[in-house]
């Protein structure tokens, strides 16, 4: 397993849940790297192409949805399409880097699905008031909108058995501690190091 | 399952893999404490009871076996006997501690079937050569005795698989690090968070 697969980070949880400054806290341990993914959304003001996501059209995404290009794809509130390539694995072994993946709950299904091996960590606020407040915060949502987003929330956690680890997010350090944590044990899984023992127990005469 | 059950550590590998300064590695987080084995063979000079041992008759042991004090027990060697007691538990438990446990290849597969949940870390020296070089540098053992003490080690890590983690002893910083990590990401294990997962639930309205 380990020649044919990177190690998979997934990190999902509700918008506002606090789970990509969790997802930056992976990335500063050295021998990761960010899967980037595509998206038919259009990019805003502040993102350059490439660097979160890739943006495509919706053709060029159903060309790829077609060729298999995907490992995970799927519609977010019934409009904007997203999708991790396939290619990610393969350049995150190439580079014998840890690949981390901030997807959501069905993403994060398809993908345990295809690549058991992938570890998969949700991430919680501490509550709904709490969730509220930061969604308030940021300005950016009607009433509407901020409904739409606490229902949402409440629906994706009530997956969270399908995860293997759950991060509630209400002090960002000991978060941070946690999903670094959380990364740097998942390395030494015996699954993944099976290649190591084997060179250990052939110095040893099998 | 968070209730009845402290987090439960196993630190396993062979005599001269270094594993007792990784337990301390573990140790030095807070929030975690160590199980403290009965043996019946005699004590070191530099060994004070109840610290590293409670250090007991045959008779004694032969006692809290058939009174099912003991989580695991075996003997070593042939000869001494060393047992967890299932007191250890209920103290983490109260003390609300994670539970260090270092004991042998037995008794982590003792207490794997008795307690599913607990994590088991298996320590390994990089190489024959390797184990050879710090057994032989401790200067204690005879001729015949580092040949069975590296015998016994191969024999220990065939069973490698039954562990849920191996870390290669060849660096004790990064060793170190490893093993931290490996405890503090337990904690946050999806079956290890049930209750507080519900209480956020329910705030949600279930």
């Amino acid at each position: 397993m380990s020649k044919a697969e990177p190690l998979v980070l997934i990190v999902s949880g509700p918008s506002g849940s606090g789970k990509s400054t969790l997802v930056q806290k992976i990335l500063e341990l050295p021998g990761t790297m960010l899967s980037v993914s595509c998206t038919t959304r259009p990019p805003r003001k502040t993102e350059s192409d490439g660097k979160w996501y890739n943006f495509v059209s919706e053709a060029e995404f159903q060309r790829m949805v077609e060729q298999g290009e995907f490992l995970e794809y799927a519609q977010v509130f019934g409009k904007n399409w997203y999708g991790t390539p396939r290619k990610s694995l393969d350049d995150a072994l190439a580079l014998k880097r840890d690949l981390v993946l901030e997807i959501d709950v069905q993403g994060a299904l398809q993908t345990k699905q295809k690549l058991p091996g992938a570890v998969a960590v949700f991430v919680m606020p501490p509550s709904r008031a709490d969730l509220e407040h930061r969604i308030r915060a940021r300005g950016q949502d009607s009433e509407d909108e901020i409904r739409r987003r606490l229902e949402r929330a409440r629906q994706e956690m009530l997956n969270y058995s399908s995860y293997d680890f759950a991060i509630v997010n209400d002090d960002l350090e000991r978060a941070g501690r946690e999903v670094q944590a959380i990364a740097l044990g998942s390395r030494c899984r015996v699954a993944r190091m099976e290649d190591r023992i084997r060179d250990i127990l052939n110095s040893f005469g099998g």
